[in-house]
């Protein structure tokens, strides 16, 4: 079997918003399913502080083993809004008030209190190199500077940023994924699902149990890039679970 | 001033359901809160995939470089259950049965349908050298091994075990955080936060804006490890807020 190119994109989350607990990220799940779609594995993330080094570390280590890398958080107008400067500095190039971005904001803020502030002109600001990624929810731009994108943190521009790069990545096939719940306490049928996984070279498959209404169940994920096999693996393991005596529930429980 | 001693953690989220968007991750947020009451800050967060070099690579480079590792995830009995091996393998030692465990396991499942079968002493489990951590919830108990802790992925799980873990881990000071919401536009009170946090030495001050009713606000978080100077500061900044033309809300908005 020919193994084809798998691409691979990993995040770096930034915010000491996440890691205190006080916000909970959004912004993996919502990656995930957006890079899926675009025929690319979220691969691993790093939710890291609102500090220039270790923003820059994650940067570097991950940019350079993955076809591409995210960063969400950190933009904004504020002092706390350190990431262009990080990231420049990672990529060794300096930060520069890009024309465009500077053209987008005067627009944006055009008649507005203020004006163009230099506060506001801050989110003009990207490392040399760089292109804007399209924002139309808020004015101020996502960033690409090479095989890094630069996204807000607040999920709802984020998913209007990543909006404007739909179909524009290149990318391999899709994972498709066939969920299989059976009220069936996990251990009970471990060699079940072991046995079908072996008996289905190409595909993984995920057991994610639950506890609800006073009863175990789990819900089996069936995964692989080739749909016919995953639809044909999760409808094997349906018939096994049947016959193991649970009732399979298709879409999962 | 005398710079104190912070005790710091890192957190491996271990799960193929989490990278792939599936399931949305709630142990970040979990574990940094309940570190914070523990007097320890949650400094670094990795989410890797169920693959046992990649599950090894993390917990080597985190727990030389913090006082604790925690990880979540893959200690069930089904064959995606890989963390266990994937630790011991790291820490360089062998997996062994824990007495102990199995003795839980044991008296969790009697009389249950079964009893304690291969799939189910898998979870019993442990690399050599190995501590248990209760977790009344569902009989499996978590592993401590050296400064890395192994939890469940289902967050509830999780929970319980933190609970088992409560009061018994070295810590220093919490943080202390103070909120002040304002319907202010980030970009409009930018300098004011600067300039508050700077004249504050020992405060971070984080801004969280929204978009809500049709309206641009804010939240501004001030951090502290010193509670009096937390306070002080988001009582300064309320006033400041109030001298600009906003209305400062106590606790945010």
């Amino acid at each position: 079997m020919r193994q084809e190119r798998r691409w691979t994109a990993a995040l770096v989350v930034i915010g000491d918003e996440i890691l205190s607990g006080r916000t909970q990220d959004r912004n993996v799940a919502q990656l995930a399913t957006w890079l899926n779609e675009q025929g690319i594995r979220l691969a691993e993330v790093r939710i890291v502080p609102d500090d220039s080094d270790r923003i820059g570390e994650a940067v570097n280590a991950l940019r350079g083993t993955h076809d591409y890398l995210f960063t969400t958080g950190g933009i904004g107008p504020t002092h706390d809004d350190i990431t262009v400067d990080a990231i420049a500095a990672a990529l060794g190039v300096p930060v520069v008030v890009h024309p465009q971005a500077r053209a987008i904001l005067e627009d944006y803020y055009r008649g507005r209190d203020g004006g163009l502030t230099e506060a506001r002109l801050r989110m003009a600001r990207t490392p040399q190199g760089a292109e804007l990624i399209e924002n139309p929810y808020s004015g101020a731009p996502g960033i690409r500077v090479g095989n890094v994108f630069i996204l807000a943190g607040v999920p709802a521009i984020a998913a209007s940023m990543l909006e404007g790069l739909t179909g524009k990545l290149e990318g391999g096939k899709r994972v498709v994924s066939v969920t299989i719940g059976a009220r069936a306490a996990e251990s009970d049928v471990a060699n079940l699902l072991r046995e079908t996984e072996t008996a289905n070279p190409g595909v993984a498959i995920g057991s994610y149990p639950f506890f609800r209404d006073g009863r175990h169940g789990a819900n089996f994920v069936v995964r692989s890039e080739d749909g016919e096999l995953a639809r044909a693996t999760g409808a094997e393991l349906a018939e096994r679970l049947r016959t193991a005596g649970y009732e399979p529930v298709e879409g999962g429980i």
